[in-house]
């Protein structure tokens, strides 16, 4: 019905068939990229981390539709689709937010389209609401500085998505990119939408001046705007395989309080693909099931791809400097640096820099060489340096550890458990642990005794000697661990019982 | 005697009257600058950093005079002049380059003219030896690479010394560079050596261009070659002041062991003024007491003197890189990157650039703009960060700390105890603290208890206890100690022994 659509009176047609006013904001929060490393690594994606404020990119995404007032109602709980291995950070996060959200938690990792879908699916499945509610499909990871017009866009984008039509929001170019997509615009429509001509891929140099240049060539922003019912219909037009695959892994799947399961097995048969490719290039050629428009974004977006983008996006000094952090800058011009972990960066001279300091890694970086970063932390992983993947905080589902020093046979951790908190009841076979409070109150177990212990006290976990380490209190729980013996990898460890369900 | 050189005649009338064969190299060990922040800090100067190779540049200029095969014997005792609050590091570095060298602790700064003076005292005072040796006096934070260079060099300028003679090395220059003095060279003298026509100051870019252009400027080494009797003669008659306060401190100071320390008091007379100043400017002015010789150095000299100059002295790639530690370069050309501490360095698309990452601070400078470090630290200590003045690894006469966490209430250092050294006994009024070996073996006093641990044994010392840590062993003692309290300065310490003088 909904992918009938090919003219001006089927578009009337439609709007007067549905009544959709329900706005679900989908949150695509699968990322695993490494571009902004050394902050965001394999473990640690750019969207868990504060790029531009101190909130994280996925929780700002979260707050995005906060105080919308169009002609939608907008559900306060937003659908998140995101890895298992980011599960517990992301989870973690939107709980700060205050949000309830429900969260889609993919076994595998198999690009946009099929997160899309999910999402489509759990709404389509939804008995208590209009379960053909109009999805705004947002990446986690980009940043967006005037939530105002972004909201009006929308509302504009919803009216047509009301519609039938698949509706992107483009942004018009400021300079000839190479890193974006291009939507090549079409027909114009009401409120300054038009109707998507065509998608077009990255282009090179002279071609991204050309698009410019001609003013009919918008930057695809990675934004959707879609019913549910629309783009379920899409797919199963233009590809049934991956529409089959998504709808068995949602039905064989699980729901877990706010936790959706999809099965793993079946999900592990469905392609990898994104939605452009998917769908959005289709829009136009003959056949298409669906009919796009495309309405402009002016609102400070950025898909922050790189450090250099980062630099764009903040705001600057009358030198064009940006410091996060103890930065001292003499003589710097145009330059970013940002320290984390406390220690005091300074800049002397630079010009066109980007300076990103980690506690177990330091970035420097040209800023027009920004998109090597790439390349860098490919050849960090060839030489399997940990920095590629993980930080030196690591962060585990009651909390995180931090190894602060390390010797030939001992390793000092800070470790921090939230309120509630429990690590796995375990045993080490070639390790003991001595255990400092440092703040809060631990609940500890230690062989077959059981005691608290509070700031400012101690214990030993000789080796072989089952233990577990709670945080019974109302606040976080922090202790310094020294730990001592031959070896001190993380595998030494077995795990005897666990709340998380990794025993 | 000496100083009546005035003519060829008068030199070789010289030769014939003395015999002194002895060399007593003197290391001016004074220094105290910030140039090459973040390695080098006022509690940690240049000297006592390993910036070229893996000794530090004082133990490199120990070495300096190994394997000489001159014309004169050079005495395994070096005399090095430094200032008390360098002492215990300047003994520890010596130490462990196997030579049993005697150091004068002077207790204030004055600058190189009083401290070679105070050396030239303690040969004149020599009893057993000839007591007019001649000194070979060097800067102890240079870096020479071609040592067989230097010592051809050292030994025909000891030929000229022997004579009587105020010599100096020259460096006939490759740059106009503007951060030296220079020395206008004279009449020739045999074996490359000229006359000293006269010492120059720092010359403006211009002046210096046309000083290399006319090919009779060179570059001042700061390495001076004279004998201790024509030192204190030509300083008698050119500064009396300087002369008569210098040898009142030290007849009035005391011998201890190795150390010989002029007295404070008498000491805080001397006026402060440089070696170039004081004599060598009034070489070939009317009237002046002695001649000069210089003789030239072609032996891959530096002064180190910026992260520029160090860049100079170091081996590159073939992009002109230079790596030292944990460093990835992606695309960088002629850049300088230093991990000290373990943390991984990433340099993309740099050019130009210095990164300097130490425990608690990262310099990332333009090399262009290297002198402008100076002002840096200026303004860093202004701001009362320590990081101006101090390093996070603190070295003590017992050994070192490293602060290597700390929060609201807490703190945890790794506590590095010397064979044999043992902190004061002391007391804290507002910290308790917790003590894991873990590595050697501790002799702890707390309280009334006496008491061994060894590796993985701990203790807790609480609050007002008076508490002693002791290395009783034969090899390095190291601690995890966490600090648990609401005040944690270093102030918070009552002394109530203390073997090195300290209570």
């Amino acid at each position: 019905m909904e992918n009938a659509v090919s003219s001006e009176d089927a578009i009337v047609m439609t709007r007067a068939r549905t009544s959709c006013h329900r706005i679900v904001p989908v949150i695509l929060a699968g990322g695993s990229g490494t571009r902004l490393w050394p902050m965001s690594r394999e473990q640690f994606p750019k969207q868990l981390i504060g790029v531009v404020g101190s909130d994280s990119l996925l929780q700002a995404t979260v707050a995005r539709m906060e105080g919308f007032t169009g002609a939608f109602e907008v559900d306060a709980q937003p659908l998140i689709v995101c890895g298992e291995e980011h599960r517990f950070a992301t989870e973690e996060q939107v709980r700060l937010c205050g949000v309830g959200a429900r969260i889609i938690v993919e076994p595998a990792r198999r690009d946009t389209a099929p997160a899309l879908t999910l999402a489509a699916l759990a709404i389509a499945a939804d008995a208590d609401a209009d379960a053909d509610a109009i999805m705004v499909a947002m990446p986690s990871d980009h940043s967006i500085a005037d939530l105002q017009a972004l909201h009006a866009a929308i509302d504009i984008a919803a009216g047509y998505a009301q519609r039938g039509m698949i509706v992107t929001l483009g942004v018009p170019p400021t300079r000839p990119d190479t890193g974006f997509g291009y939507i090549r615009i079409g027909e114009p429509l009401d409120d300054g939408a038009h109707r998507i001509e065509r998608f077009v891929e990255k282009p090179a140099a002279e071609l991204a001046a050309q698009y410019v240049a001609a003013q009919r060539y918008w930057w695809n922003s990675g934004i959707f705007i879609v019913r549910a019912s629309v783009w379920l219909d899409a797919l199963r037009h233009l590809n049934g395989d991956m529409h089959a695959a998504c709808t068995a892994a949602f039905e064989e799947g699980k729901v877990d309080g706010h936790l959706i399961r999809p099965c793993p097995n079946r999900f592990a048969r469905v392609p990898s693909d994104s939605i452009d490719y998917t769908v959005m290039e289709h829009i136009g050629a003959a056949g298409s099931p669906c009919e796009g428009a495309v309405v402009p974004l002016c609102a400070g977006w950025s898909d922050l791809g790189s450090w250099d983008a980062v630099w764009e996006a903040m705001e600057k000094d009358t030198l064009g400097n940006v410091a996060s952090g103890r930065v001292v800058f003499e003589g710097a011009t145009s330059s970013y640096a940002r320290s984390e972990g406390g220690r005091l960066v300074a800049c002397v001279g630079t010009a066109n820099i980007v300076v990103i300091d980690t506690d177990d890694a330091v970035l420097v970086a040209d800023r027009s060489h920004a998109q090597d970063i790439k390349r860098l932390v490919a050849r960090i992983r060839e030489e399997h340096a940990p920095e590629a993947e993980m930080h030196r905080k690591v962060r585990r589902p009651w909390g995180y550890y931090d190894s602060i020093e390390h010797g030939a046979r001992y390793q000092v951790k800070r470790i921090v458990v939230k309120p509630g908190g429990q690590l796995s009841l375990q045993m080490h076979h070639h390790r003991a642990e001595h255990w400092v409070v440092v703040r809060g109150t631990a609940y500890v177990t230690r062989g077959d005794e059981k005691f608290l212990l509070s700031e400012n006290q101690s214990t030993f976990i000789p080796l072989g000697v089952r233990h577990r380490l709670e945080n019974p209190g109302k606040v976080e729980l922090e202790i310094i661990e020294v730990q001592s013996g031959a070896y001190l990898g993380e595998d030494d460890i077995v795990r005897l019982d666990d709340c998380y369900g990794r025993a």
